[in-house]
């Protein structure tokens, strides 16, 4: 639309010319390194799969809330969060065997607010924060948007390499230099897949207590879990250690409905000891006031009238035939030639082949597969060029084996074209 | 609920005494100077009436939108906004005659967050933000959260005061301080209910044009205009005389759907030039991902299947005669002994009465009517303790009278009892 009036006056400034001219004027923050982070990206193969759900019930449900709580829904609610929700929350939780006290938790505008949230209370410019390398992309763009300083620690199959969480910190002391909070996702990383043992896990949180520092722990799929055992979460572990009859006082713990429940809704929450809920309350209040009261009753009533458990074990069916899918597809087109990790639950698996980098690019578009290039999990850009993040779950087995079998030919024509034989050999 | 569990194993240090463990940690953005802004009052006395609106009709398009696309509802959605909703913004703009592109427009978690955003993109710590005297409580506080120096420049009744603006500008020029952006709410201000006259707009944007500045129309109350012909507003101004064909250069719209529609959907908008629109789509990944497209959704049913403007009509008649009723009850009951502007439109009259500010705290007690204390609308907390916020939206005409009467009652007792009357002459 061309906005131009019938006025002649001209502008007593030259005009902007192009992007030069704001340029001038962003903050620092803006200018942060982003690796290879693009727009949209952050979430790119996050997204679940809403085939299962009944979307019979769903409007049944928008219905219900429509006939019972329109006038609530549709005005202000408390920033905290509506109570109904927080009372549902509490079950949430304790399905993972995780205690809460209701007076402790923050509804959120998605898990994602809680980062960023938790960093608007914590981070000044400089600011270290401690990760797993690789980690999500949404928390490094997030991070780096305070300016935080991110150090990456090393993974193995177990979760975080403790040992060299603890040389890091030893190595940052000698600096001077405490960080802020470790950043972890426990369950299923992303991108990675792993989960971190309950070795780890436990001296994750002695360590956390030696140097009083803190941990936020992202548990966005903890309730996906499609073999093994359940492993308590770090915000249990160090609750039920305590002397006190306080919950934990180390894990800002990071739930979100976004996963095995519903994206749409944009509603995650935080449980945190209460001097820091003070200030993620005062941040969110200075960010969007509230999170969408209709979004928070319609989940309520959800998590209250269905049988929302037997939804997360269909779910647990359903992902977990793919993850056996994708398994299935890495092995027989893959074979010896990627390494990857087969992931107990969640919604990927991370593949690391040879000249994957430059399959990325092609794959989005030849494949229905959600890929993200593994370089944007690690904060340098320069590493991870070799792997990338698959999402088993968004797709439905036969895709999967199809999309994996071409990908394998983009990433190996030499194992299907016999005049690429040397070149696969060189590579 | 106690979370301490059966481990007898101790903490390694001894537990947090009470907030000092965090408060070495937190920000430094947490510690700015909050005047008397207090958790939860940045939205009190903003709150719409939403009787008038038929529920019936909200229950009819909640129903639709579970009919038509749950799936969609439940799903994650594209950063800027869903394209449909962004087609109905066009046109609720158009009806206060500005005409905008649609890819220069971002739907955002309510207006709260285009503050937080623009405030993310561009604001240093120590940068400075002009603001009208007195403004909107929660964006001083959003400015305190990126640790602004909030410069704020007085109002009369034609709005900010161009001369006091432009004496500001060269005091700062001389200290080689520049302005990030100027803040200003042209139409019914919160909280003064004053509205920007048409040369003062046109002048504000020479100035803007003049130095290169950037200014923040926050509109949330344009459509609400009780008399009086409508004014265009500043992004409309900057556009029609700009050479180019590009929209405005210099101003940053946000508008809301908070006010005059539906505040529980927590929808705004902002409308920017693209490379500062690129900045706020980065920003808003790392804060939120997207807005919720479950509220989206039912909003733009509601806008494109719905009458809206003559919904806007009614409400314009309903809160036409609470302001009438307001305006009556202040004449009636404080007369002389107190002064208030009467806004031609919006939610709110400012009153500046004596001891008003040991009332609001009883007042608040006491009426139903909702009452914001004038000091928060200032940056150093101490001026605007005679003066407060009344919101006449909010209520009926009836319960407006009580409440006028009552809280003459608690400011003058000397008026209705007559032994009290020497002491009104003190005061």
């Amino acid at each position: 639309m061309d906005t131009k009036g019938n006025s002649t006056k001209p502008s007593e400034l030259p005009l902007a010319s192009g992007r030069t001219r704001y340029d001038t004027m962003f903050a620092a923050r803006t200018h942060y390194k982003t690796g290879s982070f693009a727009p949209n990206m952050g979430f790119v193969g996050g997204c679940p799969d809403l085939a299962a759900l009944s979307m019979q019930r769903y409007m049944h449900l928008i219905n219900r809330v429509a006939d019972t709580s329109t006038a609530r829904a549709l005005q202000y609610g408390p920033t905290e969060g509506i109570d109904s929700l927080i009372s549902c929350i509490g079950a949430v939780m304790a399905e993972e065997k995780a205690h809460i006290d209701p007076s402790e938790v923050l509804v959120t505008s998605g898990g994602q607010q809680v980062i960023d949230l938790v960093c608007k209370s914590f981070i000044n410019p400089g600011d270290i924060i401690i990760t797993e390398a690789p980690t999500y992309p949404g928390a490094l763009h997030t991070f780096g948007m305070y300016q935080a300083k991110v150090v990456q620690v090393e993974i193995d199959d177990d979760g975080i390499l403790i040992d060299q969480l603890e040389d890091t910190l030893g190595r940052l002391d000698t600096d001077g230099s405490i960080p802020k909070f470790i950043y972890t996702i426990p369950n299923f990383q992303n991108p990675s897949g792993v989960t971190m043992s309950l070795k780890r896990r436990r001296r994750l949180i002695e360590i956390a207590r030696d140097r009083g520092l803190l941990v936020l722990e992202d548990n966005p799929f903890g309730l996906l879990r499609y073999r093994g055992e359940p492993l308590p979460t770090l915000y249990s572990i160090d609750g039920s250690d305590s002397l006190t009859d306080t919950a934990s006082d180390h894990v800002i713990y990071l739930g979100t409905f976004s996963k095995a429940f519903l994206p749409g809704l944009r509603i995650g929450w935080t449980v945190a000891p209460p001097p820091v809920l003070e200030k993620l309350i005062l941040g969110k209040q200075g960010t969007d006031l509230c999170t969408s009261p209709m979004a928070q009753l319609l989940l309520a009533e959800y998590l209250s009238e269905c049988d929302w458990r037997a939804d997360i074990e269909r779910l647990k069916q359903m992902y977990g035939h793919r993850r056996d899918a994708m398994a299935a597809a890495l092995h027989k087109y893959f074979g010896e030639h990627a390494r990857w990790h087969e992931p107990d639950g969640g919604f990927f698996t991370w593949v690391t082949v040879e000249n994957c980098l430059d399959a990325c690019d092609l794959a989005t578009h030849h494949l229905e597969l959600e890929i993200l290039p593994g370089s944007l999990a690690y904060i340098d850009g320069l590493r991870g060029s070799f792997s990338m993040r698959l999402n088993f779950a968004g797709a439905a087995p036969q895709i999967i084996e199809r999309d994996i079998c071409r990908l394998a030919q983009l990433l190996r024509p030499g194992s299907l074209h016999s005049q690429s034989t040397k070149q696969l050999a060189v590579a």
